[in-house]
């Protein structure tokens, strides 16, 4: 067999693992948008056999063969990259026990469906157990990995969302943010204290909030021939790439938050939409990461989405279809969605006390893997970090406190520090993008998203996992991952008033 | 290794093709109802990958050998019942060649989608192509199950709906019926002919007909807590017995044929609801057949949903819906449910011209997989039946005449037949269950449905698969399928009036 043909086989396996993806994302779409409570078990049974399925797929010994029969240097260019994420896989599938991947599916899929339930009812104590087995097993997983890749723990976790990031590049960004958050916070708070806000009066028909954000990704790109906007408890953008589905949760008494959660929807779908063709079966067509992956909704919603100039070229739009009125003034609806008010909910969360949801998230999670507080103290910990970062008091409110996120509770440790790092990314993705387009801005404030929009495409979209994230971050910006364009935006936006 | 063992790691194997097939039908439905057009291909290579899997599981040397292994005599009743069904499934599936079913499932998807866009568009031509490749791997099917079988053709493709049935055993029912259907036809024409019937005056707003559904199904049992009802182009009954997925279709001007859709699959969403539960992973735990399917959704819409006291108990909540209006008065419903008025489309047919669209459909289908005719010849033969047995003109109207189905879409050849036989059946049951509780017409008259769904739990849904066709229907009734009980219950209703 020659190597070339071993690659090719490895081609035809990813390929049929990528089909099986397929309907793995699928199932777990309708389970957080459609599923009735009573069909979540047999789900969850079929998810995890699945998970069987690929894990067994991707650790079968004919796939390590092909891995060793394949001589790279006989590979092109993109091949070889393609090698590079296959090998990634593999290795990153071999390390773990067959039984503790159906377990860990197994006993997320449950907690998620538990969480649904407790989480209205502000029960904590009813989600404690579920959770208790989703911790012990994603600690067992951090020791696995931890051995096998020779780093700490929540680093070893840290590798599934962000290959190659240590826990000491990502503390030297969080101090270094921890250092400037507070005293920045402060400072917009007292900046804004003068202002005076008009809020927009409901009620605002769903299906009113529904047409808009449609009007709204269509201006944006998306392509509703491959993709869908439906309802679920916490947004999110799944799918696969020819078939991209986002979510959003209305508020009839509302009618920016559905909205800007859309946005933020939409950055993630039109990456998903816009990767490269030639490689959608392969993992090299593959988003490259979740901070890059954040940095393309944070790019539409927070550079673009709350800038002024598109705020000017929503507010017609607005008018139209929920009528005119007072808070409409597009000054107004410019201070309103650069609102800085530190609250309990990070979803909802500014951009300026966002990061402060993460630090706190970080925190708990990091300590949790490494085993120095059990899930019993989380809350302890929550109403604590709350009150030290922003100032609230959320002591017996688990809704609003550690029950409201989605992500522990199928053991996504190591997840959220992304969100940050794509804010991040975001600042410095749309300086180089005004650098390389000088009429970006403008064009934006004549409605016409397009320089910003091919601009992502070209440089990030496009690249799928070709190159590697600090290789992408520098082949786009000139240089590596730079907090300063963060701390800039957000001094431009909030202090100065740009 | 003990036989027992064997066969417990054929349940075990079972068990697994049970989860896959979970993931089959969640695709399959999310497919026919939200999937957007550009998701369509990735989506029919995902399931066409699944296919194979499937196909290379059941055929697998290690399944065979775990078969030959298992010694049915050290194994209980219902075991050996499970023995049964696995061993023809396998055998079901080790006649056909893997690239063959990748190929039909590919086709079929493909032509499913293309017949979404002509059906319309009343364009014949444009789906011909896709049609003519579904159409030669069907017969390729044929051709090879037919060898193995040692069988026709037609009668090959029969058996994967109804297992057991010969087309000589079908054409002995069907000319029996075709020998009366005429001559009752005319007769109930011309009974009916005098009635004036008051047509419901619209609009009848969708969402006010889908609750009007959600209630019947309650009242007919539905668990909402295990399935959904949901809008498809071509109303059908889908997902998986956890979580059950049917579909209608609304008409604004009309207030009747989507909940008696509704109704219909209803019955379909009952019995897989009702499955029994300890065999819920395997082939004894599945539906028995598609006549025996189709005779609950026909129990359901049929005997019930168009008889009389049904229709009296339906009256208040029409009123409480849409308001009063003349039209909606108890014997005028009654008149319009039991209209018969033989029209081109077989899913909106009465109960007594909807035969003849069957008849006409096994003509031409059986004809097709014996090469006696080609995809080109469908339209004249069409027309000629139609012009024959209901005295219709269809003549360049596909949108209306062959384009109507999606069945032939996939390949399901020798399906249509299993609609009649289902109807025969539901007539044959309705009897047995009359006979068993004499208190049942009584008791659906004073607006209470259960015994007759009890009886039809205990008798039908709950033996799953555990029985022969033939022994269930006999164990259910005291006979074999006997068509007299339809030509009897057709009579009653609609020429005695009872």
């Amino acid at each position: 067999m020659t190597s070339s043909t071993a690659y090719q086989q490895l081609e035809a396996r990813f390929t049929r693992l990528h089909r099986y993806a397929h309907l793995g994302a699928m199932a777990g779409w309708d389970q957080l948008t459609l599923m009735p409570p009573g069909g979540n078990e047999a789900r969850a049974e079929a998810m995890a056999e699945l998970s069987v399925l690929v894990h067994d797929t991707l650790t079968a010994p004919e796939t390590r063969r092909l891995l060793d029969e394949t001589d790279a240097v006989a590979l092109e260019d993109e091949q070889r990259a393609n090698l590079r994420e296959m090998t990634r896989e593999v290795q990153d599938a071999t390390v773990m026990p067959p039984a503790l991947v159906e377990a860990q599916s197994l006993a997320g899929a449950r907690c998620e469906s538990i969480w649904r339930r407790c989480r209205p009812d502000n029960d904590w104590q009813g989600f404690l157990p579920a959770f208790r087995e989703v911790v012990r097993l994603s600690r067992e997983e951090a020791g696995i990995r931890a051995e096998a890749l020779g780093c700490g723990r929540y680093e070893a976790l840290l590798q599934k969302f962000e290959p190659g990031l240590t826990v000491a590049e990502l503390d030297r960004i969080f101090n270094d943010m921890r250092q400037w958050l507070p005293e920045l916070l402060s400072e917009v708070q007292a900046h804004q204290r003068e202002r005076r806000i008009a809020l927009p009066e409901g009620p605002f028909a769903t299906e009113d909030q529904r047409r808009l954000g449609e009007r709204v990704m269509r201006w944006l790109g998306f392509d509703f021939d491959h993709g869908r906007l439906d309802v679920s408890l916490h947004p999110f953008c799944g799918g696969v790439p020819e078939d991209v589905r986002l979510t959003t949760r209305y508020r009839e008494d509302e009618c920016l938050t559905a909205l800007m959660g859309i946005i933020h929807e939409t950055g993630h779908a039109r990456y998903e939409q816009n990767l490269p063709p030639t490689w959608r079966h392969q993992p090299a067509g593959r988003a490259r990461s979740m901070a890059v992956h954040e940095s393309q909704s944070l790019s539409f919603e927070m550079q673009l989405g709350r800038s002024a100039p598109f705020i000017r070229t929503l507010q017609p739009w607005l008018v139209e279809t929920f009528g005119d009125q007072p808070a409409f003034q597009a000054e107004n609806l410019i201070r309103l969605a650069q609102q800085v008010e530190p609250g309990l909910i990070r979803v909802d969360a500014d951009e300026v006390s966002y990061p402060a949801h993460i630090l706190l998230r970080y925190d708990i999670e990091r300590a949790l893997i490494e085993g120095e507080i059990e899930v019993e103290d989380i809350p302890a910990r929550w109403d604590e970090g709350m009150a030290r970062l922003l100032g609230l008091d959320t002591r017996g409110n688990y809704r609003d406190g550690c029950l409201q996120d989605i992500h522990w509770t199928d053991g996504s440790f190591g997840y959220f520090p992304t969100y940050s790092l794509g804010a991040m990314l975001a600042a410095q993705l749309m300086a180089a993008a005004r650098q390389a387009e000088p009429q970006l801005d403008a064009r934006i404030a004549e409605g016409d998203p397009s320089l910003l929009l091919e601009w992502l495409r070209t440089h990030i979209w496009q690249q799928g996992s070709l190159l590697e994230t600090s290789e992408l971050i520098r082949q786009a910006t000139g240089e590596a991952l730079n907090p300063e364009y963060y701390r800039r935006h957000l001094r431009e936006r909030y202090v100065d008033g740009k």
